[in-house]
């Protein structure tokens, strides 16, 4: 009976898993509505397609070599594939020799299948955030070949000095350091800032953004609903990024972690929400929803590093200091010329920082020293492994459209569809 | 070995919660949808900005404040916040001296930071009902003023007469005349549409609504896909919504609850839909897609008052009746130019009251008796209360927009952005 | 406490069913939005008010006689109807008789109304993939009195000879031949593909689609961001499809088989959206947006036939396979002028009959005559009988609008509303 009360546990470990993976494969759909809704409607079938293809391409990569580099194990071109038959013979026998009271302990044992499928599907987040920042000029195949680099070996490198603990270059360890980042703010999120401003700064801003005298011209986005149905399918899906990353369900303080999880997440994305409002009210005079929006993700983005200690209050109050940060990071970044026309480098680079920073305000276990520590390894790794990818595209194939095809839109030269060919204003 | 079983079960119960209440926050992007489909174009920013506002608001006085009143136990500003550690320690162990018995008796023993996250959502629906109703004409920041006054207050007391049985002013007993309200077709959904209905008295028809000899002029919605869309995500959001409010599933009895509210709440809403689409043709000649889309919605606000006791024969009936009664509603309110934008106060406060009456046909626990008393101590609470709110908004700033800000749109004017900036015929 | 076990793998079992029961529901919604954005803005209204209606018929045919005809067992009108409280007590007293090692030896022991509401949601989508090809052109009431046939009658019959399997007409029995379905490549996929192709051949091409000397026009769809979020909520709500197929999941093995389908599922919808992208690349030499989604969903279809056998690159090679051969299916169609203006017939009809012809390769337990007699059978009864159903509707009441409505849109003549009145340009 007790191999039957440990059977229940794992199965309800396992679901819990393959429910949070769907929740945060769902935040591709997220990426997709956010940054076709932010661009103009003659570069959105563009976007789409990046966004799609890119998480295709995440899957692909991940499960080809991604995986095996960050986690080892056998698994990919590495070794055999996952085998859904042996797999499940193997655990069932395993499971029986398994201690039941393990489980009880806080030891998670689920399907090795959940957990590929729930780390996957964070490789995907990772490159999605690159696609906005880099939206409106840059050339599709060109973008394709990056995200192969990215989710296949870039993200997997950084992922196995984090959260697999092995050794940075064999040089030192970020764990013994006391870096801790729970869900992923700088391991995924500030990561994908970081590959997407390599990318921006070798690509230059887009025709028309920035004057010469300093002037900072607005682009509207072509279809701001488009652009809320992504935020709200974001804050979704990030309860299954965070709710998902405590890793157990199946035991009474682990069920409280994954509730406080949730609620913390909620706060957080709450209180960058009003944060951004107001604040964007203050500088502009006017209910701005883009920045409202931003506000929302700054929130999710500062609380994952760490949602399970503090407390909601806290968590508000984290939420709505990334809320206020993000509005000051796109003025700042505009100011630098540094053209991000979905504001992701400051929503998750420079927010994601800031979540980094907040974890020993709540956690014993981390310094700010790990965290400088883990925040800077991540960022010089990505930044510079990804900028000598995007250079070495740049030489080959060249990563920018022609005048020519920025100013007639890249949904006609790379995709040969206009994304809305009846309603645009010709 | 039987508090792992215990834990188990504790597990079990908390992450259904989760996952419900995440279906429910996913109901804020429906009423978004819903509502951004249905305004015209040079009102959609605002009224996403409005949503997306008005649900971080509801999350923050919520728990600032709105919790405590409703339920107690010392949470928010009235004592020391949820705090996660503490919290999962204290369960941790407190289960052990739970009865195991009393958890398969149907008690409910979960986390207490998942009851919160799934309250909270609650209270965003009800005050997302009232956006609709009140757009293309109310000040932004009056409404996120009420917004404030109606999650953090307003809400609040009616839910601790009903959902926590306190007594009505001391008065008298909701309980105990029998009063049973399930998951809300009064305590949410008529409590959202009181709360419309007082807004929309003081604030007037939209401009070119109604004509001087009684003509009503159609003003039709700028984008139905996404109001489509909205509909589809509310009726996904409601399983959670109903689902949820069985509060447990962790035994064999309170898991067949579950499944037959799902079940029943999926006719309801295809009962209702079947019934509105045909009501229209039999009206109006033609299927009226918004019709039919509020037919959807109005079963599933006529089964959330009991779920689980109807056969699905029943729960498709009962739809079918709020599907016929919806119709009806919107177009006798447009006769007493009542001017609800969406059809808000039909679907959620009209059929509202219908589903608390259709309560006792399946119910024994409840008596008609009981349902009036709880729908008369509802409306005249949620409506003179919110009266008094919008009353004193008006005085303070204004609760309406000027003609001009009206005539050329309240996105220009309140947010300063376009939804569609390409795309509007000008 | 062995009756506890067994209730808490009773309750798991019914909320996994319910969890993917929505998911697949949710799939309705991304049906909607793939289709309205694939055709013209003229026709999107009526293609909305389809997708919707035909969810809520397929509800209430099902209940009234779909299910009994299916899976037999005296439910809706051959009978009493599924009644909450009477099961839940017979379940509950049954639960303690049956045997906890059943549970554990993956018996599937859960809610009967959970199975309804899971196997409900199934007959919707057959009936979707006919929507999207009969577009642009079908009466709208035609279109719906099909959809009681579709959903009442011709595929709970189906259904009975595959999944309940019963004899087909007596004759012979297809699991005795070998022909294994696991989650409906054929049941759902080619079925509603093989109803749809009886309708498009009765139906006629499009005004303009092709030319007298056998030119193919594009006609491009108002919508793409539409098509990419719907395909998105398809791939998203396919987890629940394939993942729920399994049919339970308290037990390790049955646990590591829904992980496995999870990935699986995951993986061949990347290989499938790879894989077209290069061949539409190939082809056309742009990134063509649509085939990339097709691509996807092809690969979706594929692997739904068995995606639990297969490893995970296995899965990948399968759905790569599918999104080859969607493109050139689609080519193909248009060759011979059959004109199905989202290409439902290629991505679920050629695909899912791939997907059956790939079941053997991983499953000992199916043979290749086998699969071949169960797609002879699938086809040749779903078209059949729906030709003669739509010949019917055709001599009563007509099946295709007229010339000028349909120069017109069909908005207008069914629906008397436009989807975007501010933004056609007319």
């Amino acid at each position: 009976m007790e191999g039957n009360i440990f059977q229940l546990q794992y199965a309800i470990d396992t679901f819990y898993f393959l429910v949070c993976g769907a929740l945060v494969m769902w935040m591709a759909a997220g990426f997709s509505m956010l940054e076709a809704g932010l661009v103009r409607s003659k570069n959105t079938t563009e976007i789409l397609t990046k966004n799609v293809a890119l998480f295709a391409i995440a899957c692909v990569m991940y499960l080809l070599c991604g995986y095996e580099i960050m986690y080892g194990g056998g698994y990919g071109l590495a070794g055999i594939a996952l085998d859904g038959a042996d797999s499940a013979d193997a655990l069932t026998a395993a499971v029986l020799a398994e201690s039941v009271e393990a489980g009880f302990d806080g030891d998670a044992v689920y399907s090795d299948a959940s957990d590929f499928f729930f780390q996957v599907v964070f490789v995907a987040t990772a490159m999605s955030i690159v696609s906005g920042a880099v939206a409106e000029r840059m050339k599709l195949w060109s973008f394709l070949l990056f995200a192969v680099a990215l989710t296949g070996f870039i993200y997997p490198m950084e992922g196995a000095w984090t959260w697999n603990g092995d050794d940075v270059f064999g040089l030192y360890n970020l764990g013994e350091l006391g870096f801790s980042d729970f869900a992923g703010s700088g391991i995924v999120h500030m990561a994908g800032a970081a590959a997407a401003l390599a990318g921006v700064l070798l690509l230059g801003a887009r025709k028309g953004k920035y004057g010469p005298n300093g002037e900072v011209y607005a682009i509207p986005g072509a279809n701001l609903p488009l652009a809320t149905l992504g935020t709200f399918i974001l804050w979704m899906g990030w309860f299954g990024f965070n709710g998902g990353s405590v890793l157990k369900l199946g035991d009474a303080a682990s069920a409280n972690s994954v509730a406080m999880v949730f609620l913390n997440t909620n706060a957080a994305a709450a209180g960058g929400a009003v944060a951004a409002l107001l604040v964007a009210r203050l500088l502009f005079g006017k209910a701005d929803l883009t920045m409202l929006l931003n506000g929302a993700l700054a929130g999710l983005v500062a609380i994952t590093a760490e949602p399970s200690t503090p407390t909601p209050m806290q968590a508000t109050a984290f939420g709505a200091l990334g809320g206020v940060l993000v509005v000051f990071s796109i003025i700042t970044l505009d100011k630098l010329k540094i053209d991000d026309p979905v504001g992701a480098i400051s929503v998750h680079g420079v927010v994601g920082f800031l979540g980094l920073m907040l974890v020993p305000v709540t956690n014993d276990g981390s310094t700010f020293t790990g965290q400088l520590a883990g925040a800077a390894t991540i960022f010089a790794w990505v930044f510079a492994a990804s900028f000598a990818v995007w250079y070495v595209i740049r030489l080959v194939t060249g990563i920018r459209v022609t005048e020519d095809e920025e100013m007639q839109g890249v949904d006609i030269a790379e995709c040969g569809m206009e994304a809305y060919p009846e309603f645009m204003n010709k």
